[in-house]
């Protein structure tokens, strides 16, 4: 996979070096390439932003630089044998940044980031390359950052480690919190290791017992009672019939119950955290 | 503020050194200390992980480089007359991340992070420090990444913006997505800057016109064509009354109109992307 990033601040990147995504670069499975946008400017201030046409506070970033830089970055890739662009452009007017979107992404030869600063970038560069490539406006989360950066480096981790042979142990996807499979839905719960016991606190028996089925059961109590309390939205658009028994008792003992549509939800004597 | 960043990557945060938080820093506004775990381990491989009780896939992070490396930080903060910390644990099992978030943590004089790999911590660190200090344990979206890190720089950033005097222009924050006031709820539309013209693109007209109102006007309804289309659940979620008369009319025209309750949904003829 391709990665291409323009930024006026490439040092932010410098994570792409490091660990996951550092090593997966050293073993040739990822080909990124930071773009100094400031290089595509003409001035002797290295001009990137301008006031937005009309009026208000804050910049907006100039259409020029941006697009000749990702015409050259474009030119490179092609010249180079990269197909298939896709233009990502972090923004927290985008469509929300989903795990079922990293995986689309995982899927597509060659990203293209353009994390803006400021108030954002000139909206026809977006509307040019639109007629180039797929776009996706995305947000990583309700939370304003100062520039796109950081929801770059976020993007490309939630991507890189669904690439095949990047992360060691592809077992480790399927426990994942958002992972499709029993657990969907679900956060996980708890987790330990040895010492068995650390400042007097010891580790809950049923982990010892060598049982897997009472471990497993353990396990989903665990993870429902986490989920309802973070996350009660997960639960209340999970289709009921995901609960078996066990579950519905246990969910039956924070307090939820299934309304009228058959959905669970919160009773007032559900348990707080 | 003081930040303390526990890491097996320290060099994951060289980003804290650069833009608006390095800024901050050099300002003194900022105090911000990155420890590297490894150094409070006791063995000659510097192990941080051991396998889970009860089996399953991944590693779990051990109690004791974590228990000591934070008693240290402590002690270093209180000594240098750092006061009321609080523990932000980056995890997918927890609550959600959000501006209002962003906002309680910058009102905090002491963050203390703990991004993790692998599976997760031991959760007895966790619920040892829970008595000494407020544990936030936060998700910054619904992706998986390959640890908490990422995350760390994105709550940093989110935080460290809203202190004061970091931003340079306060009325930046006025218009943001997510901020409070007229547009709460509500995505900003496009923006544009000066050239009026680029390969063959005009600005929309009205932005010229020097007509205050028109253009409040057309932000805003390109702010509910973006919110419509990009984040339905906002609208859908917004006190109805908040919308005025020429709101109602671009929802129509959106194909959104109000339900039983008043609130705005999508109706069959609702725009598509």
């Amino acid at each position: 996979m391709r990665l291409d990033v323009v930024t006026i601040f490439p040092e932010y990147l410098e994570p792409l070096n490091v660990s996951l995504v550092g090593k997966a670069r050293a073993r040739g499975q990822l080909d990124v390439h930071v773009h100094d946008l400031r290089q595509w400017t003409y001035d002797r201030h290295n001009t990137v932003d301008d006031t937005p046409y009309g009026g208000g506070p804050g910049m907006v970033m100039k259409t020029e630089p941006w697009g000749d830089c990702l015409d050259d970055a474009l030119a490179d890739g092609y010249d180079n044998g990269a197909h298939g662009p896709v233009l990502v452009v972090p923004t927290p007017s985008g469509r929300p940044f989903t795990q079922e979107l990293a995986v689309e992404l995982s899927e597509r030869p060659w990203l293209i980031f353009t994390p803006a600063r400021y108030e954002g970038i000139d909206r026809r560069v977006i509307d040019e390359y639109a007629t180039r490539m797929p776009v996706y406006e995305v947000s990583i989360g309700d939370y304003v950052l100062a520039g796109g950066e950081a929801a770059v480096l976020v993007v490309t981790e939630a991507v890189a480690r669904l690439l095949p042979g990047v992360l060691g142990n592809a077992a480790s996807h399927q426990d994942d919190s958002f992972a499709p499979g029993a657990m969907a839905n679900l956060l996980e719960g708890p987790v330990y290791t040895k010492p068995p016991e650390w400042r007097g606190r010891d580790i809950p028996e049923v982990l010892l017992s060598g049982h897997h089925g009472k471990i497993a059961r353990w396990r989903r109590d665990e993870a429902l009672r986490r989920t309802t309390r973070n996350r009660p939205d997960l639960i209340e658009r999970t289709d009921p019939k995901a609960f078996d028994k066990k579950d519905r008792e246990m969910l039956s003992i924070l307090g939820w119950a299934p309304g009228p549509d058959g959905r669970f939800g919160p009773t007032p004597d559900a348990v707080e955290e």
